[in-house]
């Protein structure tokens, strides 16, 4: 009954697999191997257009690197207030754009609209030098709250941004099962809509350590090597993410995988949902389910094993009532099946 | 009739004089001259503690500089939303810092509060090493809306803030103007309700280029020499920083020319309460009044000559329509009597 | 007869093994498992002293990341001029220290000397807060010329940086190498001779991707977790850079691996030595070997497949001769002795 | 006898009642006033070519920010290993640029050469994205040892840099002593031999705290007022440095105090060559004369009260004995006199 994180899931044998068969005989060093090559270009087809993928290990690395190249240093990247540059990562875009400002924006269920954009920059008015010029717009692809954009929504976000001329951030992390879920296609949901960079993310759907990040038009990636250099995060034996990534796009097993762990969300949603008493506080799109339970039942849970946090978020009135559960590839029926019966029984007096 | 800005008052001349007084023979360079000594230590006296003073020569440097030694690069900085650091200093703070979070608070009347703080807090809460952590909250005394912490509000907010583990600053830019109106000591205003850095403002209130950075905690003090030389703030010629400060701080000039700033704001704020469909936005407690004219007057006014600039704020109803008026030393009653009689006339059809 | 690089040389199966062994079940993200807890635990075990370890990917991160703890932003390191963080790492150890400086300094086949250390730094006199104050010796470990530092030797350098107050770093990419090839233990050659902190390299000998900070002053590292999170180096599914050190430990796997790389090294080195026209030239210590060839000779070594690279080093008169090989764990007595037959045949006209 | 700093020498009268002058009246703060807009356009004046000029107060801050926009902030800048950018700003160059290396060089007389830089880069060589690339080259006109580079000889630096896709940055702090002592114009000296960007100074030429940033390339200039701002160096009451310049250019104000300071450096340095015993260390060319006296003889003269100060250059043999003495638009042919007969006195036995 681990509902932890979809970290806690390890990754998937297949993926292991790739690594194991990828350390055979001398490859060049940092990136200049065949296999890397090889599938940095595969990423421009999964995504239909000429593109420019870089490896790194962590989405805070993709994330932090990305927004460096697309902010100096005294600009302002517009988020949601929940996002993960702003809430998870000890003020990582801070240090990696050097010092770029962070504006934190509400919105319903995570998602930001351009409506609540336009709502907050009227508050930090252009007053050049004075304020910290907006010059990216960050964008949690499924969101925080598990939560997707449609396609028309990001086109809406996409369009509001280019035309205050800011570039579009898109955090992918869970980018796999919005696509998944969704249906659309990687480019429908990337830079058909207005993203130029995707942080297109592996290692919370079964890799070890592997991210992308992508940038749609290649001209703003001139400086990333060096910058992925400096930071630490280029691997001298790359051959090691690229062979993450090479199982991972291939016969769509990102899809499997991610598509796996929505499914059973959906259970657990469903099963939650038709449960007296417990709440399910944001439609379930991806691989989590957001739930409060009535009192004690968290309590309960936790004491028979079952495994999950408690979520906060800024200005909640459930703060400290709501919880989230997530899945992973790893999550069986059975899981969720066993967690369900637990939930009817601890509600039971 | 100019009410932009008391930056745009120049300087007293009691300041002007006494830098030219400062001028004659050699001294010894960046701030080892005895003019510098002695005034650093005429602080001490004015805040009745021994106290350490560093000179620069604007409100963003020492604000950027104070919160460097009080935070590390990964930590966070409560802030109210409006404040001057957050708005107005072009990712200052974040620049100095070496990339720290601002976290930016509502609070009435640009005022925080201990419920707001916790408020804010709560939906980010520690998950170390995840979210940056907080180490400071900034106070601006007085605020930008005009308005003044009274001692018991700051103690309050000083022992909350210790309590969590942080350090307190104040933006003091119009400190002068806080004690003038206030009648409370420097002191009370300052370290004996909790404030640890006080970044102690000339410029705004007669001063050519003059800011004080104060530590109540002499050990906090240890890298400032180093963070103030680096970032490009040590004068060479330290003498012409201090030699204002001589200045401003003898005879109780300072408080003179805030105390005459103020009761121009006084006068002009009860002739704008006083006039029909005029509104005063907030109490008017320093040198600042915020005020929402009838549809018109203000361009109006602007026309006849009138200085003076909208004034936005984050998720303000009233955005488009509130105006600030400063007044500053140089304000005389007929410069408020001219504006008032224009709003008079600008009114009618 | 691939000596380009020991990063050609992909992982030891016994790593891959690990990694593979350790994708079971589900574990706590980010360090949180017992894995982790129990692999840093053993790293007080090689070092018989307890001290606090940190596991990151790269070696570029480790030394980042360590100095940014030893030194504030407004320090300077001193550094041999051919060092790994003066000439590798992209500026990278100014990116995470927030802008400290690196002083250069130069010696004889890779090492420094407390006299050439005192000789750099009269050229860089105390005057606070002008020029930026030595806070950190950075050592290499064994050094970029593949020559080791004895006991004593490291022994007077950091008694020297401790009487000067400065902490002691060591890059220890190669660690393993030297501790190998030495014979003395992992503490005679770190903390009991005075290193504050070491960055114990896995990856150059069979590890994937895994690298330790190691801390022998545990005070020292209580920042560290903060910068490694922001710097995007903590990895969620961090149970897999521990995997890698607990194989890379047990049955001393890291001294075999060393001491094969090293031992093909001797013999190559051997063979050029006995070789006419071919000069050695910085005495071969560890995995590699450092030699001029006759004109034209590293054209047709190349010609034939075998893989090395130019060495060029800062003011050397041999620069455009001198050719670095570098052996590692997957390196075959056979494959040196294919080599040294190529050069025998090349060198006939 | 006050030969320590033209820094110690305060400011020219003219500065002082320009400031005075500049204090009448209302205008707009942060540079928006009309007097800061003029005297921006009669930089453009002084070089004969249309060109950006942005004021700040100190030399390190025009540095550090000129180079801030020269640079990304993994490049490296080449500069002389006495240089005031690598010696005497606190590691302000790598704290404006987010962390740019300085590459330290030695050359004769504080002067750069193209063989000197082609020699150090020889040992640095391009390895993307390894090595931090380099991007400016950095001259100081006149140099910290008092010479200037000719016309020809910067040529020659700047097609080299150039050649090379480096911008090259002047620290021109002592300029004004340079095209005094030449009689080459200032454009001669700077944009028609290609320096891309000239710090400007006048705080050691008889200002009180007045530098200013010329861009030569405008479209260079255009990120240069956030960066001004965030790092606290956009003055609110800009026009009180704009006031110093206005003086300073007018009728040559600056070339007659740097003249004058010029000739007294020559009358000294001729006055010490024509004493038995004493040597004088470089080319007299501008304010600066660099002297070692025999034995025990400047310590006589320090109690006599003679201020100045000993010398020490990196890897320099006469560490220890060579002192500087500078003189300034205040010294006189008086304290030139006393000095050369307290010399005289002193070696006597």
């Amino acid at each position: 009954m681990n509902f932890g994180s979809d970290n806690w899931a390890g990754a998937a044998p297949e993926i292991i697999d790739a690594i194991a068969r990828a350390n055979e005989g001398p490859a060049p060093a940092y990136g200049g191997d065949e296999l890397t090559a090889r599938v940095e270009a595969r990423i421009s087809d999964i995504f239909e257009t000429d593109c420019a993928a870089y490896f790194v290990a962590t989405g805070g690395a993709a994330n932090g690197l990305a927004l460096s190249v697309m902010t100096p240093p005294y600009g302002m990247i517009l988020c949601h207030e929940q996002s993960h540059v702003q809430m998870d990562e000890c003020a990582g875009p801070e240090f990696f754009t050097g010092g770029a400002k962070l504006l934190p924006i509400a919105g319903e269920a995570g998602k930001l609209t351009p409506q609540g954009i336009a709502k907050a920059l009227a508050g930090f008015p252009h007053r050049p030098p004075h304020g910290a010029p907006e010059r990216v717009l960050s964008l949690t692809q499924a969101t925080e709250c598990g939560t997707i954009y449609s396609a028309d929504e990001l086109k809406a976000l996409c369009d509001f941004a280019h035309a205050a001329d800011l570039k579009v951030h898109m955090d992918g992390a869970r980018f796999a099962n919005t696509v998944a879920a969704s249906g659309a296609s990687p480019a429908a949901l990337s830079w058909r809509t207005g993203v130029d960079v995707l942080c297109f993310g592996g290692t919370k759907n079964g890799c070890l350590a592997a991210e992308a990040v992508v940038f749609f038009d290649k001209a703003m990636a001139k400086d990333f090597e060096f910058r992925r250099k400096r930071a630490g995060h280029l691997w001298s034996k790359m051959r090691f993410i690229a062979a993450q990534f090479d199982a991972y796009l291939a016969d769509d097993l990102w899809l499997r995988l991610a598509g796996d762990a929505n499914a059973m969300a959906t259970q657990l949603s469903n099963g939650l949902t038709a449960t007296d008493g417990v709440e399910v506080s944001y439609p379930t799109e991806i691989n989590q389910v957001f739930a409060c339970f009535p009192d004690g039942v968290a309590e309960k849970l936790k004491d028979q094993g079952a495994m999950f946090f408690p979520w906060v978020t800024p200005g909640d009135p459930a703060n400290g009532r709501m919880h989230r559960l997530v899945t992973s590839f790893r999550t069986t029926p059975r899981d969720v099946d066993l967690f369900l019966s637990a939930v009817d029984k601890a509600k039971s007096p």
